[in-house]
């Protein structure tokens, strides 16, 4: 289709909408391309987020635009795709209709790819406390507590209070949380070291809390052993086997013990979009929708269900992770499948092939120079496996430019030990921080002392 | 003194309090570092903002993170500086103490360097539906209402509703009203051109709305005339001699005249810090303190007001222009007087001399190789200005990596007409888009038709 094709010509080719542009989304949309086909791309943002580096932007080391791309511009070379910000809320199968924040889409082939967030597991007034990391939103939010933290408590300082413990509390040892905990701790001992006066960043505490009894749960022990020695390396307390019981403003509790925490992190659970619900067809506990072996919702060989909000297991049972490289492979099997199909009678089932996931590793950053790399049989930790992860993020990064960008961000911040985007946007509250007593101080404040002898 | 100073000697040296980190304050604590005195720099945000460059980041060229340092990774060298990032509230000149968020902090000689915030003339209400651009929040802000206005009126005009005029209104025609109307006319012609299907961005009409007779009007009347000139090409539209008289939700009014505007920036006012009125000193109309000839405020010789907040007129008669220059050369030059009063009784008036401006010349940029610049008896327009302007503003960024970075963010922009930062962050809600309709619509939502037609 071109710009000057004619209302009839338009209508005989089959339309694709696509709900969601994360990784799953954009494969699908860049695989059908091509074909002669209308592709919608919704999605309630405007920009494709790099999840892997979300972590990054959370620890002021990148910028949100240096990890996030405007999706119709990295669509916009084909004529055929039509990008459209906008909610989606529901489907009408019989129909063949997707609904939208403000009209109905039709559709002769659906593909929903609309994927996770973070759950609380029924806790759901955590969140507010302790904020998970799932877009460019959340990740301003983290940086904008954990800078935050250590400014309020230079001010009690050098004001005279009491010394207030910067402890940071990240919940949840999957990838993420090391991620977190990992950076945050480096940025204790480095970024911040010298600047401050009244404090000093580097007696900071990096607590890591996980349910199960080891870090990076999905990873060979061997890996998680190494995982965990990085960790401890870098300055972080990891606390492995403990649940966290209750989650009050800067205070966490595991059961019997309690901690007062400056920022608390969630990184513990994740929950399928609630748009798998609206399908109405089985989803598992999770939120994810059981899809049959090609993708495709059962009776409804024309939807497909892909990425984070798909459940399918691979040939030894064990269900697909929620990982880029399986939504990936996902959108562009999708993708062939509707372009095998094409010519044919849309929505007519066709004897398909079932979704193989190729594992191609996982990687998983820790720190500065640590990592751990999953190849099978080859097992990778430290220097090596970071480098192998920083290379093989910068090369899938979209667009030439971010990819150069990142890369002297990165350069720069491994020489420097600089963190190039300690900006606090927003809000300069933090929950549990007292705020009535430090808005509006009660009698005489303390005398200020500019004294060196206030850095404990 | 440095961290193993010891009471004592803490307490014989100056204290030097500096209130707001914009280029006044940063230049007056970077020249009193190297002297005997300790420094306590306040700002109620964590970052120095490179204001020049504010508007590239409202119109998606560059990351807040390129133009914005922490305040206390700049000044982290100097280890009798101390940085707060605390709201001040107030004075007590009798008793020499800045009141700020939580605590008082004394003082021996103070710089108040606060700067100015945008006037609405009484109109503090248009705020919310015109918002003006003087930091990092701001920026944020206008970037997502334009991006976000085109997400709209592409999404209107898919779901077949009739077309939304996609007008942009600034109001002022300063060098930020002329840099945002420049600049958001390249992006309509050239970055968004090719990314939208139903709405063509080549025909968002821009309006730069000037009460004076000229555009630019602090500038030489042939350079005025070259500016208007550049802008027309560009593609907007300039009506001078035309005041705004009211602005509801996406409307604005000028006299008898009314138009809708998908989005309305404000440039045409600039109050001084509401901290001058709290010195009980005589302010002028815009807010800013009458300061003596040496800076310092009449009867306390040693505060000192620099920068925006200072109304001081030169040799001519003529009050000094509200520009970085001015503000680095007062900072400067009040940071000398006090290094040379210290070894005396601090507070007792000695002889000072009088602050002299040195006018190194002015430029401002328009959009994409046009812009002006005033060098006294040399007037230059068009590209080369640009190029002066260009590299002028690349030098004097703070922080080599952030140089580096912007440097090749314009480069890449320039070849390749992209925008680095188009992202939407926030609220999807504009102001004056009948949200209520469009949330909720009624009745049966037009079919939805993806048609080259669609494009007007």
């Amino acid at each position: 289709m071109n710009s000057k094709a004619t209302q009839s010509e338009i209508k005989t080719v089959p339309r694709v909408v696509i709900v969601g542009a994360g990784f799953g989304g954009l494969n699908a949309a860049q695989t059908l391309a091509s074909a002669p086909v209308n592709i919608t791309v919704i999605d309630r943002r405007n920009h494709h987020t790099f999840q892997p580096l979300l972590y990054q932007v959370a620890t002021a080391g990148l910028s949100p635009g240096e990890i996030a791309t405007p999706i119709r511009s990295i669509l916009s070379g084909h004529k055929n795709i039509e990008v459209l910000m906008a909610e989606v809320t529901g489907f009408d199968l019989a129909r063949k209709m997707v609904k939208a924040s403000d009209h109905e889409i039709a559709y002769d082939f659906l593909i929903i790819a609309a994927g996770a967030s973070h759950a609380y597991f029924g806790h759901e007034e955590w969140e507010a406390l302790a904020p998970g990391l799932k877009n460019i939103e959340d990740a301003l939010e983290i940086r904008r507590r954990v800078l935050l933290a250590f400014e309020l408590a230079e001010r009690r300082a050098a004001a005279g209070e009491t010394a207030v413990p910067l402890n940071f509390a990240v919940v949840g040892a999957g990838p993420t949380g090391v991620e977190l905990a990992g950076t945050l701790a480096e940025i204790c001992r480095h970024a911040l070291a010298h600047d401050f006066r009244a404090i000093d960043p580097r007696r900071a505490r990096i607590h890591l809390i996980e349910g199960g009894e080891h870090v990076l749960p999905s990873y060979p022990q061997d890996l998680s052993r190494s995982a965990l020695q990085q960790l401890q390396r870098l300055g972080v307390e990891v606390l492995t086997s403990t649940m966290v019981t209750r989650i009050e403003p800067g205070v966490i509790y595991m059961g019997e013990a309690r901690m007062e925490a400056a920022v608390i992190l969630w990184a513990a659970g994740v929950a399928a979009s609630p748009l798998g619900k609206e399908l109405g067809v089985p989803v598992d506990r999770a939120g994810r929708v059981l899809v049959q072996p090609d993708l495709s919702l059962p009776g409804h060989p024309e939807v497909f269900v892909i990425g984070d909000l798909a459940a399918l297991k691979d040939a030894s049972g064990k269900l697909l992770p929620g990982v880029a490289q399986v939504a990936i492979q996902q959108g562009r099997f999708v993708a062939h499948l509707i372009r095998r199909e094409m010519g044919k009678e849309a929505g007519v089932a066709q004897s398909r092939p079932a979704f193989h996931y190729h594992d191609k590793g996982n990687l998983a950053t820790i720190g500065r120079a640590a990592a751990v790399a999953d190849f099978g049989r080859i097992h990778i930790s430290g220097y090596i496996a970071w480098l192998t992860w920083l290379f093989v993020h910068i090369f899938f990064l979209i667009g030439f430019q971010n990819r150069m960008l990142v890369f002297i961000q990165w350069a720069w911040s491994y020489f420097t030990y600089e963190r190039g985007a300690r900006l606090i946007t927003g809000s300069t509250k933090l929950p549990g921080w007292h705020d009535a007593k430090f808005d509006h101080p009660e009698g005489e404040p303390a005398e200020r002392e500019i004294s060196a002898a206030a850095r404990k």
